[in-house]
């Protein structure tokens, strides 16, 4: 297929931008800057980690001595709750200086008490608590919140400032500018199509097969077509769910499988703890409408290219005009095919 | 002024996306990855260089004995020149898998000779040299291509592969995202207000003078109402010109003038060579239309926050929601204005 080989650029049905595919670049040589590989051998338990169990915070609370999840509210959240009653447009008299208030929470999520388990190599009854534990922070702050974004960073090339595995939760009542794309986009092809965009989408990679990562009974794990970052993949249900609130036992269950095998095969790629950022796009709430155009689902956007010390810079070119990546989203679909189940840290011991 | 103390978004009127401000988040503590600066002394000549005068690069084509800046093909460019005539859509017939054929030139732009002199450290004449070039450059690629990015990626944080200081251009007929963006919201502003919307921004911003970090007869530098990274500018034309290939030789002389002025301040607030990717955003060339409503301007993306070693990760919420910065526009235009203009390393010898 010509696609594969020649120069082309594919397009992001759910934000509108398109992507550089240079799929003949693969072999260009890199003489630029390499990632430290951070091998050094945590500890199950740090005295200093504001994280761990028992450990105070800089703000003077004590971590309870917890066994699967613990949230708090972050202590240097880039939101606050508002203190008027009214949300105001501060300023837009104009079409160039428009400017609004904002407010909402920011909230830590620590994964398990273990200072050195990443989510791959949790076991699968702590993955299912993770899972529980978004859905119980989004189930509470879209009560007061339109939108709110569960999120990880994961690595210290993610900007990630503690080793201790953990999410986030940032939650607001206007929608993000990548909320608002995706729900436009997601509400034109409904009104187009009577169907919607990921259910469709669920179904076309399911019966072609080539880039579908992963899939059980309710989820399904793919690199999609349009995809910008080299491994980059999407959680999507695969059942009639626009948010987490909605999701039954059987679904969080097996949603905790589908993580642990995405995230294990990540680390398995280049036998490293693979960094990403990744998070979840729900639906937006307290809205009149069903939300019938759109489904939960999650993306993952690791840097890594080539190895675990080669990243993808998305920089000059990128920030300037679009996205570009030379490994395919078919070959990187085929690598992540490839790798094993089994996390490399315990086929090497 | 309570913007600029409380939380707010402010909205990019080029792209329409949004930023999150948190001008409240200044002083949180930083305890993640930090950047290895770059002090090593780079020798005026590297005869391991592929950029440097007289060596020979991979392909085997030697480099000229160059005075001033100096022109070639990528050897691994992410667009080549079409072979079929016709360009030609690879799948559309849904839209979920949306493709198109993409074709176009990578060159390389050797800023100067000088493998340790990057633009701050060239003389004016130079400097005037590097923009004729560019106009050259993009007279040239223009009569063939729509849209001419022409950019650099500055340090090795920026995925700069090449030490010797160098920029880039990419030409290819369709418009990039950011273009097609930009030129739709441009058009849209011109049809409302009857003005060019960067025209009608200079005029206001040259009135309030709070971000103008510099200006002289033609060329405005701002640090725009809604930048979105930490000393985010922009240098935009006072005139009425809207693609490269319409500047005389004055305004190629003040623009010589205020890229070495920006790029000086850079290096010096945190006396260091100062990381970014720059490029510039011309109208979309070959079209009946007369453009009036586009302004030639560049845009800097700078990522380094508060030390040359302490950088703005773009990373989870900006990925999966909109861009969040902490210092304001406002504090960051102080601080680019109070920066000398001689640059770190006079002063110090
Ligand atoms: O062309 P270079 O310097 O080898 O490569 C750099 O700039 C390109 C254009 O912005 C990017 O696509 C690459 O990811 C980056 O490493
Ligand atoms: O919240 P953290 O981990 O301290 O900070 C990290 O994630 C945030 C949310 O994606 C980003 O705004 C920061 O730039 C990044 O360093």
């Amino acid at each position: 297929m010509a696609l594969l080989e020649s120069t082309h650029r594919r397009k992001n049905p759910l934000t509108g931008r398109w992507v550089l595919v240079s799929p003949h670049r693969n072999n260009r040589p890199w003489l630029g800057a390499t990632e430290a590989v951070n091998e050094s051998v945590l500890p199950k338990h740090d005295e200093s980690c504001p994280l761990c169990p028992g450990n105070t915070r800089a703000n003077g609370d004590s971590n309870p001595d917890y066994k699967y999840t613990h949230v708090f509210r972050n202590d240097f959240g880039a939101l606050t709750p508002n203190e008027s009653e009214q949300s105001q447009s501060l300023e837009s008299d104009n079409d160039l200086f428009i400017a609004d208030e904002a407010s909402g929470e920011c909230r830590v999520i620590c994964f398990s008490p273990k200072h050195n388990k990443t989510l791959p190599e949790l076991e699968h009854d702590a993955l299912h608590e993770v899972v529980k534990t978004w859905k119980d922070n989004y189930t509470e702050l879209a009560q007061h919140y339109e939108c709110v974004q569960v999120f990880e960073n994961k690595g210290e090339i993610m900007g990630c400032s503690q080793p201790h595995p953990h999410g986030q939760v940032w939650a607001h009542s206007h929608l993000s500018t990548e909320i608002e794309a995706e729900d436009t986009q997601q509400l034109t092809y409904f009104k187009k199509h009577g169907s919607a965009m990921l259910a469709d989408y669920v179904q076309k990679e399911q019966a072609d097969k080539t880039r579908v990562v992963f899939e059980n009974e309710h989820w399904l794990v793919v690199v999609p077509f349009w995809a910008a970052w080299p491994f980059e993949t999407m959680i999507v249900t695969k059942d009639n769910i626009q948010n987490f609130s909605q999701l039954n036992d059987a679904q969080t269950d097996s949603l905790a499988q589908a993580l642990k095998v995405l995230t294990t095969k990540y680390d398995n790629v280049f036998n490293c703890s693979f960094p990403y950022s990744m998070g979840w796009h729900n639906a937006p709430a307290n809205r009149s409408s069903d939300e019938q155009h759109w489904r939960l689902h999650a993306h993952f956007y690791p840097p890594l290219l080539r190895s675990a010390t080669v990243k993808k810079h998305m920089v000059g070119y990128e920030m300037l005009g679009e996205s570009q990546r030379d490994l395919s989203a078919e070959t990187a679909a085929s690598i992540l095919q490839a790798a094993s189940t089994t996390h490399y840290k315990k086929t090497a011991g």
